[in-house]
């Protein structure tokens, strides 16, 4: 039916990767153009967000397109969050029921895997070194300078996808456009990678299906297993401040605030003063903007979109997801009208690109702060058992957005509707035991039916 | 004591010629660099924002450089608003108490006033025709552009202010630094003005010293008089939808249109038609960024650090109140840390001109919909009375905003509180006189006791 279009995507990075094979299942010819040389041949930069977890909603995609298994052979699971005092003991929370994890995944290693898939595929064709110079909406033509020769050239696909990350260029050429809406908003903090290598035989030198978190209030470290046996440590700390990046200015510095704050985590770090003053500070931006598309010939998607910070673990999540939803309009379209289906597309999405970035910052103070108070760990048990008591009602607010594909809006929304209840219950729990006092019992009783009123009553207007 | 600095201010627009006069009186050489040509030797542009209503934050800034009298003379007083219905019946809501008032000036004749007052200094130079292509926020370098003779050339001053405005060239250059924080968000309104003419005595053809309103809902006439016996009307409207600019494509729609909904208003517009299809949609937008200087060289003031929405009246008067703000600042200033000094300005300034951003946006609801209903004029009237009555304690936030030189972030806040207990009031009130029921009376004693225990309390925490 759809007539087939050449299609540019700026950006052969994981959701640029992912929508190629996506698109070329349609029939489109694809053309990716990435300002790094290839991954495959050059090695990886180092210092800069080199694992991710993968949830859900990432897995959906990629089984969309039949590649799960592949992936999952190189995903570690993280079963539970484990924290680290500053005397070295450990606390738990499971991060879901029994069976539910998020997947420690490479970033590298997943964007190799997602070009090795897509590559021998005829109708999708890479082209690697080649930066944006500029990109003209209105005809669709894009400068390009590829960065090794010094050659520029210009393309003019049929449709421009802009999956080019935070830095977007084509939101760039969006932003020149008359009454477009945009927003970046930098947190205080940056981040540093660091390393935990694998022990002597090859292993992990701490659990390794988990997330480690050392929270220390307004900064944290934590820590990701990789299938060689190392872990990614991400120190997420001020720039500014008494305890901040700028107030470690050498390897004395270092080691003394290491050893006070992280004493557990010092000794499984040989590289870390190497590491620390070696590796950039990277920044943590929010990105926002409407619309996402212009006059059916350029579409956003992913972080071009919609950067957030790494605290809900969804960026590459919420990614995958654009390209589940896109697709998933596309089974109806009939080609006639792609500014509409881009249109039908960014008011679709925006709620929930917006809803999530939202919720990523705010789980920056639950990881930092919170996981660290045996009120916050008290909570969470309670809020499992109502979970369990009522399944059909409460689903936790962190499962809803890690292992469900309810509308990051909608579980953005019944979260504070829970947080709401959950204040309500705490003030009659002291113990996990309390949970079965006649008064909490009443007290759920009468919210959730309430609330299960609300809900009926919403679905009737809908 | 303060070393004299060579200073160029990009914009020579109300805030940019005002600035000038401020930096000159303390002995600093300043340039001014305007894109437009001389607005006192060419015709002003038509059809874009050419009256303001300048209140008391304004004035301020104008006596405190001594030029309050000068202005006084062209400008308008307009004591209440005038609503007028979709029969041409009107009412009324005084602006403040007895003597109170916003004036009408014109934009262009205001930015004379100041070219005239500024360019006798021999410590002030402007250049007009000039357009800055690109900042070097390192350097301080500015590469300005003749635009009548197409010659570049490039100045270096000590410091750098941009007050260019709303797209401000040297914000464009803090944007591509590190961590600036930006947002600029468009509304779905669009403005075009139009013209009530003087009456053929030169007379003023509605009440002179008003602000009118045609209050639609969701769309909204206003008209401000003129020196020369002329209203300028701007008719905000949505772009799209049932009604809206999209949808007034001939004479024929026009007439239609504005003769059902502003039926006193069109044998006042003979040229309603011409001026409809020949000025231009202007677009509404707010502007808001983080930090607004740069290493000590350069700092944004007025529209380019804080545009807002035309809907309070403040947008000159934010940026005049910038300048009084810096002035003070510059009082007990030793010269020395500009860097120092710029920041203490941002931080000082920015939770203000966040608010009135804010403010500016809450306010076109009340102008568009709310001011039509019966229930919110008496309301008003209400508030007027407990403000009699509790002259300390009480000034209604439209007071405050535009009658004062309290905070726009204290005004804000306080507001909110005054609106809960409005709130809690209206819920006894069903005319004027049960303001004097006991049961009001006992409400107000008993919220406005409780506000200022928390005034005090919060007072304290200081």
């Amino acid at each position: 039916m759809t007539e087939k279009k050449n299609i540019a995507i700026m950006g052969a990075g994981l959701v640029g990767s992912l929508l190629s094979l996506y698109l070329a299942r349609r029939g489109h010819k694809v053309d990716l153009y990435e300002r790094r040389p290839d991954l495959r041949t050059t090695i990886i930069d180092g210092g800069r967000s080199i694992n991710l977890a993968l949830s859900d909603r990432g897995w959906r995609a990629l089984k969309g397109i039949g590649i799960e298994e592949e992936v999952r052979k190189v995903a570690i699971p993280m079963r539970r969050r484990v924290m680290h005092d500053e005397q070295g003991n450990l606390t738990f929370q499971p991060y879901g029921k029994e069976g539910q994890a998020i997947y420690s995944v490479s970033r590298g290693g997943l964007n190799v895997a997602l070009m090795n898939l897509s590559e021998p595929n005829p109708d999708i064709t890479y082209h690697f070194s080649r930066q944006a110079l500029d990109v003209n909406l209105r005809t669709n033509e894009v400068q390009l300078r590829n960065v090794e020769t010094g050659e520029t050239e210009t393309v003019q696909p049929d449709l421009l996808f802009g999956a080019d990350g935070a830095f977007s260029v084509v939101r760039g050429a969006m932003q020149k456009t008359e009454r477009f809406n945009y927003e970046q908003h930098y947190l205080e903090y940056g981040y540093k990678e660091l390393t935990i290598p694998a022990t002597g035989d090859g292993g992990w030198a701490i659990e390794k299906n988990a997330l480690h978190i050392w929270p220390r209030g307004n900064y944290m470290m934590i820590a990701l297993p990789n299938i060689d046996g190392s872990f990614t440590c991400t120190l997420f700390f001020p720039y500014e401040g008494e305890r901040s990046f700028a107030n470690i200015k050498t390897e004395e510095d270092l080691l003394n605030f290491f050893s006070e704050v992280f004493p557990d985590a010092v000794p499984l770090m040989p590289e870390l003063a190497t590491e620390y003053f070696e590796n950039p500070v990277g920044s943590l931006v929010t990105v926002k903007c409407f619309p996402w598309s212009y006059e059916g010939k350029s579409l956003l998607i992913g972080d071009a979109s919609h950067a957030v910070v790494p605290f809900y673990g969804q960026g590459m999540n919420a990614g995958f997801e654009d390209i589940t939803v896109l697709d998933q309009m596309l089974d109806s379209f009939d080609g006639e009208n792609w500014e509409e289906l881009f249109h039908r597309f960014e008011r679709r999405r925006k709620p929930d690109a917006d809803a999530i970035a939202d919720l990523a910052v705010m789980n920056f103070i639950e990881m930092r702060d919170k996981v660290a108070k045996p009120s916050f760990l008290l909570r969470k048990k309670i809020e499992g058992k109502i979970s369990e008591q009522y399944p059909d009602i409460w689903i936790p607010l962190y499962s809803m957005v890690t292992f469900t594909d309810l509308p990051y809006s909608y579980a953005m929304e019944t979260g504070l509707q829970q947080e709401k209840i959950m204040k309500k219950v705490m003030k009659h729990i002291k113990i996990v035991e309390d949970y079965n006092k006649p008064e909490v019992q009443q007290l759920l009783e009468k919210q959730l039916i309430k609330k299960e009123k609300l809900k009926k009553y919403k679905a009737r207007k809908v």
